[in-house]
């Protein structure tokens, strides 16, 4: 039998990858598991475009251009301006999901043994698509104590090198909730500017910024037009994961020709789910303001219980739908597997992901955890008790094991 | 502004590329132009399948596990069993189209450096995808004279070195039209055998083989069942190439479980088109004999036209939905371009894809072309009627230039 490649054994898997079966044990066991572990909301996707799809003459479901219908590149046009970006269509290319425009990004900016700084815990899966392109993520630790803010620019200079060719960031961050803001971003272009840097914002999250905060898109650091990267998608403004509708965004020409290259490669982005992303992005102002005061009244609901519990540490996170937190354990993983092994508070437990697999930095995050609260109050507050009540167990059975073993 | 990479500048383009600006300008000027460039067929999608896709209950639209819809997967179990294929669910992956499947092969069976046999003329895009996964693509040329028949095992094997993980083939052939029989198959098994080497059959067009062969798919060579992975793609059989929903097929587990790493990483593969893929599974035995009977039709039209074109060299192929032809021409690349600019037959032309970009020997495939008889008969007719007069006139240019260049 040949055997599959060595590179594939390393490909670095999701934080909570190793619990996965295990919560399936725990359900077939009966054991209710609320799942705070992914970025799957349970939000509805709007209605009326869903309508408009199946109204839709197809006739021949023809591939779309490489980079996208001209259609919905146009719309996207118009979209980008609500935030004051001024785009033309050439500068946007459509991709499979947001996923394929960070594979994009990398193998059209960076070549093999290049690095990228990140700020960690950073989206785990930005490690596979690295993995791929054969490229390093450098990381400069954020803390939880300023809740994971931008750190100093020394910090980030000092992770520069020769193979340093960008710097990525979520903004909104995905896993910590973190908003970044104009004068953050401002002088982050600094340091991209001196040293001639791409700097790839991944803006999924854009929608979704609470407290008041404006969104500042990465497009309007005029200063350093072509140096910005913005990989952009549909899945979560929407809640439509499943159409795989992403984008990227460059004023750099030559990066979107290369882009190009990449993409008629694979033919095609889906056609159906760019349909449905067009009529999305008309009349989505009260749904878009909607879902926002629902992931808020959520952000609230998981602060506000964190604040309660013994120990933990946690932050009102600025943005997105997730928050870290820093529980008084000293393996978040073992903690998380217990949840679905050995706990249940009436029939229930929750499902988080350990902190630790979002760290480039060995040794980081053991005690933390992301929450993603995607789903609705009542089961989110019922998730909540479960963490309270398992927390505290939890926290008293290490200690009961501790005094044994000491007296043994 | 920094620069983009090295990498992406030498990312291979596909054989008709350059043609495309210059087809743009010819339509601009009012010229008709028949396309038998690309494969995206004027076949209607089935109807009923999309009537069903309009009346699905869609309230999110989820991520699909990384894997597909398990429903789909078990529908497919029920497909291969067609050809006498008994498969399990968990040996299917489902992807996003199948070009996502042939790079994941590559990723997954292959390291850097390493080889994968092919055999000219060949599918110009596995080129593109060796290129992003940093493997060498070894070509054994096969022949217009007949038919680009299978080579000999002893051809293939004076290709094997100790770098050479996988051959790689596409049946019925994508650009020659060439169905491998069950024999010639049953030949490349054997040393798949001797030298432990992966089989990966590309097999999108399995529903196109003509005079009465029965399509032999080498998911049927139990003597290597673990060495085979089989790509496949919804796009061509029923004429839905904008879905992006394809197939990875293999018995060996290992292979699975890392395409697995993989395709988590990119989260889903589209999920509306996988609920209209599963619906065309669905009583498609008329359509699929319809499609067949059309192609019968356009390749049998072809070859008739081909035939009596002055020194032109053609075959009968035997599926899929393109055949090469060798033109009294030396550079088929300068024809291609002159048909669009210089040339017109009652305000109309071809475009076709000049034959050398499917080869990777040098030199080779300067005189051919590939036509992908992709158009209803009545416009193919016109198409080659287009491209007879340009013959003609094309090969009566070119010989009163030489002549004139002697005399002076």
């Amino acid at each position: 039998m040949p055997k599959t490649s060595q590179r594939s054994q390393s490909v670095p898997l999701s934080p909570f990858r190793k619990l996965i079966p295990i919560a399936e044990q725990a359900k077939e066991k009966g054991k209710k598991v609320y799942h705070l572990n992914i970025g799957q909301p349970d939000i509805i996707t709007p209605k009326k475009p869903i309508e408009k799809l199946r109204q839709t003459p197809l006739k021949i479901l023809e591939y779309s251009p490489a980079d996208g219908h001209e259609s919905y590149r146009k719309a996207l046009v118009d979209y980008y301006q609500r935030f004051d970006v001024k785009l033309d269509v050439a500068n946007i290319s459509v991709t499979t999901g947001g996923s394929e425009a960070i594979l994009f990004f990398m193998l059209t900016c960076l070549d093999p043994g290049d690095e990228i700084i990140v700020l960690e815990p950073f989206y785990a899966n930005y490690n596979g698509f690295a993995h791929i392109a054969g490229v390093h993520l450098k990381a400069v630790t954020t803390y939880i104590e300023d809740g994971f803010a931008m750190p100093s620019l020394a910090a980030i200079a000092d992770k520069v090198t020769a193979k340093t060719k960008a710097i990525l960031i979520t903004n909104p961050n995905n896993p910590t909730g973190t908003c970044y803001s104009k004068k953050e971003l401002a002088a982050l272009a600094e340091i991209v500017k001196e040293r001639d840097l791409f700097l790839c914002v991944d803006e999924v999250y854009r929608e979704f910024c609470f407290d008041g905060n404006t969104f500042f898109s990465a497009l309007n650091l005029t200063s350093i037009s072509e140096n910005v990267v913005v990989i952009d998608s549909v899945s979560k403004r929407y809640s439509a994961c499943g159409i795989r509708v992403g984008t990227m965004v460059t004023r750099n020409r030559e990066v979107t020709e290369m882009v190009g290259r990449y993409a008629r490669l694979r033919l095609s982005p889906p056609a159906l789910g760019q349909f449905l992303a067009e009529y999305l992005l008309d009349d989505d102002t009260l749904y878009l303001e909607t879902v926002k005061k629902e992931y808020d009244n959520r952000r609230q609901l998981v602060y506000d219980r964190l604040k309660k519990m013994n120990d933990v540490d946690a932050y009102l996170p600025g943005g997105a739908f997730y928050c870290f937190a820093r529980l008084p354990i000293a393996s978040a993983e073992d903690f998380c597997r217990w949840l679905l092994t050995d706990f249940d508070y009436e029939g229930a437990t929750v499902m988080l992901s350990p902190g630790e697999g979002f760290y480039a930095t060995p040794g980081l995050g053991k005690s933390e955890i992301r929450i993603a609260y995607v789903l609705n109050t009542t089961d989110l507050d019922a998730a909540m008790d479960c963490l309270e009540v398992a927390l505290s167990e939890y926290v008293k059975n290490k200690e009961a094991i501790s005094l044994l073993s000491k007296a043994l």
